[in-house]
């Protein structure tokens, strides 16, 4: 794409009233705007890395047999009333509205009701079981602070899983498989290295539940990271007892961390409460044995940020950058332009991601800032020295120097980094 | 995908409660679930369907320079008090909810006000004009009866694009592409024979508007066709001035038809209240010249089921139907069921789309009955007979009798067929 015809624009200062790191840099480079506390447009390039997002995760929940489907934000109160969730002392996010017949409705802040009903509709016998079902859709949370850029908001997209199984067992065989499609995908989005499997708090059908925290400064919890093991404990159950119960001696570092995602059992908690049965091969009636697992792709994307930027702005992990490729036309001179357009024509060709900054009137120095503040893998620069040389510059965003490569070069550089 | 896998059923009985045809098929088929009157959620089927529609926009929308966003539900009271749409009085379709303070916040039936008070942030030059900026997002509206399936529903994606132009001439040239690529969406998705460019009320702006209407006998709108001319006049603007202006004669068909699309000259409207300027080559100051338009992927998809279906169950078009390839192992002899795995796995080599119904314990009559149902173009049966005449049957979803077909052949026509 051409930078030129790129309707955002990036912007030197901070807004005032943006504390996080995150979004400064995303409202900064252009990638999201902010609405209100909490409440985030995804603009082009923010779209594009959200989506890049989104598409790994569904690449390896589909991998584990996920189905996908989509539910809505509306949720119908009788539902929610059986399982004792709607009234506002017991969950305190809902965001509330109303039909004009004064029925009160909730927005939708999770969906283990709506699901477990619709699957009423489809699951009546053991060979129905077990099935995945899966979707990327807009939670609203009523949130009473909301100071963490698009790492905690009002309104965001999950993917929200559940798991549907016979018993016990055939829900901990694709738990586990859950686990490691978790870890998939947050090595693939690039904080694979910083991202720990954690105990946490469960529920009434498993001591513990898991989650996924990532290692930020930022972060709202605190966890204790046992290495040998690559595992942590959330400080929220961090005790003797469960040291010992997992079998971990004593050697734990403490830090903030993000949590990007968790695995959760819930047993019979929903199918018993609203009717979820099925029929065994021996004709027995038993109800469906649930998980959860979410992600939120926005949360991620902000983490992302958070933990691989540097002072001049954003390092995006190839995986899910806006674009693979920064193309700057460093000079208004016509050569530099032709043979810029003709690199950018060749790129296109080979089916590379490429943003071209191909706009005039602006010094390299602030072409050079933009490039680092919107962070893409590799810059690529044609100028008057580098046609000197015969080739392009080629720079990765986290390297000091860069160095000129011939078009075949470049082409092969770019077509083999994975 | 393996029938067998997914986790949907096909229903016999139409819920008894619906009254519109486009979904009771989609309900009995699988393809949604109803949450509550208006409200509906995409189940695996659906939402292929869905992705297709809104695959055949986005592309068509890019061509004309359409660049992606995607906006919050969560609106803001403060900007669209300026424009005086905040009121129930003035607007009677907002779903309204609350902070925790108290705040009260609408949820966006529309994005003009958040859209255009973005773009102060990106327009400021007549050299940043034209731009076009769209996004598939969510709406909400508080509708009084939702009575027509998913063609009007309280929740639901619109793709909405937004137009910012230096005056009403460069407007009108977009204006002019936008109508060419609506009309190409309409043929991509199957229902361009029945759809006609229709005049309709204005603004304060512009004499009329102009939507796309489709022939159907459950839509809410009444328009007068001009076949010679192949267009239409809404009802609500039929006059004898109107024919006047248009240069058309006496010759009109009344018919009811659903609105489709809508494409909309906002001028500056929007820009004057909310302050989008932008200065000329000149210097001057000028307000930003607004268009909008709209297309209900959900609508759409109703249209197309309505319009395209016979007593048996739906008739999609191979551009959005969720399979291209629906294969049936008709019977549970070994045989058979092999042949069916081999040329299931032969259309997966050739990546063609294709549902393989593999499930056991299912007559001839049900298979068929769902195939129907369900609407897939292209049919293919492996069975006894077929094995005996050593071929695949292939019959189209809109044609009565199949024929036996070689596997290469078989290859051939669905590689072939656009």
């Amino acid at each position: 794409m051409r930078q030129s015809k790129l309707f955002t624009k990036t912007k030197k200062e901070a807004p005032t009233d943006e504390v996080s790191k995150n979004a400064e840099l995303l409202i900064r480079g252009g990638f999201i705007n902010k609405e209100m506390a909490g409440v985030y447009s995804y603009l082009p390039l923010g779209l594009r890395v959200l989506k890049n997002i989104e598409n790994i995760i569904r690449e390896e929940v589909n991998a584990i047999g996920g189905q996908e489907i989509v539910m809505t934000a509306l949720q119908n109160p009788e539902l929610w009333k059986k399982t004792d969730r709607f009234d506002d002392e017991k969950v305190d996010i809902w965001f509330k509205t109303k039909l004009k017949n004064d029925t009160e409705l909730g927005l939708g802040f999770t969906h283990e009701e709506p699901l477990t009903n619709i699957m009423k509709n489809y699951i009546s016998s053991y060979r129905d079981l077990p099935c995945f079902v899966y979707q990327f859709q807009t939670k609203f949370r009523n949130e009473t602070r909301a100071k963490s850029g698009i790492m905690r908001t009002r309104e965001f997209v999950m993917k929200d899983l559940y798991s549907f199984s016979r018993d016990e067992h055939e829900h901990n065989e694709f738990y586990e498989k859950a686990k490691i499609a978790y870890k998939n995908i947050f090595k693939r989005v690039g904080i694979g290295h910083l991202t720990y499997l954690t105990f946490a708090s469960g529920g009434s059908f498993s001591k513990f539940s898991h989650e996924f925290q990532t290692i930020s400064s930022t972060g709202e919890d605190t966890i204790y990271i046992n290495e040998e093991n690559n595992i942590a404990i959330n400080k929220e159950v961090f005790t003797d007892e469960i040291k010992k119960d997992l079998g971990l001696g004593d050697n734990f570092k403490e830090t903030k961390a993000v949590e990007v995602g968790n695995i959760f059992t819930l047993g019979t908690r929903f199918s018993d409460v609203l009717d979820l049965k099925y029929q065994t091969e021996t004709g027995e009636s038993r109800p469906v044995f649930m998980g959860s697992y979410g992600i939120g792709p926005g949360r991620l994307m902000g983490t992302v940020v958070e933990a691989l930027s540097d002072d001049k702005g954003i390092i995006w992990p190839e995986s899910i950058a806006p674009f693979k490729v920064h193309l700057l036309s460093l000079s208004d001179n016509e050569d530099v332009k032709k043979e810029a357009n003709f690199v950018y024509d060749a790129l296109i060709k080979e089916n590379i991601e490429v943003l071209f900054d191909d706009r005039n009137d602006l010094s390299p120095g602030e072409k050079f800032a933009d490039a680092d503040l919107l962070g893409i893998p590799f810059r690529l620069v044609i100028s008057s020295r580098s046609m000197k040389e015969k080739g392009i510059e080629i720079k990765k965003r986290n390297e000091e120097k860069g160095k000129i490569v011939s078009l075949d070069e470049l082409i092969n550089i770019l077509k083999t980094v994975s």
